[in-house]
């Protein structure tokens, strides 16, 4: 059985061709523009096709396709809104419908942090009770409980990235609100942090100088880490669950990370939580390619 | 159908039979030292069999019997530990078995606070989505996701008492950190505050003064409630749950919180989020008695 696994970001497309176990068999990539809707779930949808051909299949001899997108959706047919890929709401499955020549009981749609934790739970390590959490140049999250996806009565739970830090000295954040986590620990914020010690580096330089030693950069990762820290204990006591991966960019930095996240974590969290796991994703760049391709065996699986 | 339902606290257990819908036939409550978990159980199951000798049926004829125990549990069949009882881990099934002659697959035990939350969902107003928190002498909490209840990886999932809601000025908790909610929201700290701020009174008499107009009583209620308002606003952006439910004596005076909460909430929580309402519980003193009631009605289900 061939799948077919479309990661739709804010400004390219991988497309996938596997297999039920999660092995790649086909991929392709393209730089599609958002602007309009249907231009891009065409571009994408071709782009599947361009994989299908490339193993000798049809599109519509795909089993399903599944879909991560950077956009809270409904998690069946709707996009409900994404900053990222300037998008209000509307609905995606009739255009993956005519533009994948598929029916609509084998199309797939989710949020991609959403899909990443779906994926670590079918084709990594996650267990029934997870938190997942992207930095990047923002900070996302998804939360799995009782060994299913939490969407929230809105569709947007898993807002990790909004999580308040710090009250006394907060920094003002994208979302209109101050001292979120997103504003303190994500890849944006440590270039500016890293600038604000003096340093002439973005996240990745930043990185690159605290491997090196360099006293400033170590110090923005230590602060970094910290903020991490406190939100993850919080979810902690929320949702005592056993383990939290890390995925997104920074998440390569994680060893620099760790030794404050931990020192927080371990003071703010209680002594019953304190035992969650803090690890990276084994899913790699490709996370939510992986997503899409679980979301769309999850959703075949409900089909029946 | 009658059911039995005992509320089992840490110095008085409450039972009662009832009806799949949820009246109350016949109740009794008496005070029970913890101390031995043998002769707790056995005077609790002597204390339905009153209730249920009141109603003219005997123990054995009950569908069954739902416990809530101010208590850790795995919501099967053991007790994990209690501060408020003094207990550690042990198995409670068999206590119940011998004690109230039925079968242990009508037999159900949950954590209280879950016990309440399973209560909202089934009696009364929640939701797929909510969480339920307890605020009295401590503070606890409890979580439904996907319409189940979320225990978590180590069976402590709701927390709430134990998000840090101070940094920069916390004040040390029971848990043994600082700055947790319960060091800042619960009715100890309520009377703790009252006391610093010159007035002779614990938390129902801060009350029964902010009631009054007076004003430190009022800025008590002020910080209490920004306190759980940001509490609540990191839950919400967690799990974007529709409701949460306040419960416990100190719900009472949700009303003098009230404004605090929502101006917290309303800043602290990320715009999609917001929606989420806040409402005392109309489940009142006995919460986790119909709680209990829940427990059973659920675990008959699973039962089949």
């Amino acid at each position: 059985m061939y799948i077919g696994a479309i990661d739709g970001g804010g400004t390219k497309v991988l497309a996938a061709v596997m297999t039920e176990a999660g092995e790649v068999v086909a991929r392709r990539q393209a730089a599609v523009p958002t602007q309009d809707h249907e231009a891009y779930f065409r571009r994408s949808a071709a782009l599947l096709g361009e994989c299908a051909a490339e193993c000798g299949v049809a599109l519509a001899s795909l089993a399903g396709v599944g879909v991560s997108l950077p956009a809270m959706t409904d998690g069946l047919d709707r996009v409900l809104g994404s900053p990222s890929a300037g998008w209000g709401a509307f609905s995606v499955r009739p255009l993956l419908v005519s533009s994948l020549g598929l029916g609509s009981d084998r199309v797939f749609i989710e949020n991609d942090v959403n899909a990443c934790a779906l994926a670590e739970m079918r084709f990594a390590q996650g267990g029934r009770d997870f938190v997942w959490m992207t930095v990047s140049t923002g900070i996302g999250g998804a939360v799995v409980a009782n060994g299913a996806l939490v969407r929230g009565a809105g569709y947007c739970a898993g807002e990790f990235g909004h999580i308040k830090v710090e009250f006394e000295q907060p920094r003002p954040c994208g979302c209109g609100g101050c001292g979120c986590l997103e504003a303190h620990a994500s890849g944006t914020a440590i270039g500016r942090m890293a600038r604000e010690a003096g340093l002439d580096a973005d996240a990745k330089q930043c990185e690159a100088l605290a491997r090196q030693g360099n006293p400033a950069a170590l110090a923005v990762f230590a602060q970094a880490g910290r903020s991490i820290g406190r939100a993850l204990a919080m979810t902690s006591n929320v949702l005592n669950p056993g383990e939290a991966y890390i995925g997104g960019g920074v998440s390569h930095a994680l060893d620099l990370l760790l030794p404050s996240i931990r020192e927080t974590f371990g003071r703010d969290a209680i002594p019953q939580c304190r035992n969650m796991a803090i690890r990276q994703t084994r899913l790699g760049y490709e996370a939510a390619l992986f997503g899409a391709a679980a979301v769309c065996l999850q959703g075949l699986a409900a089909e029946g």
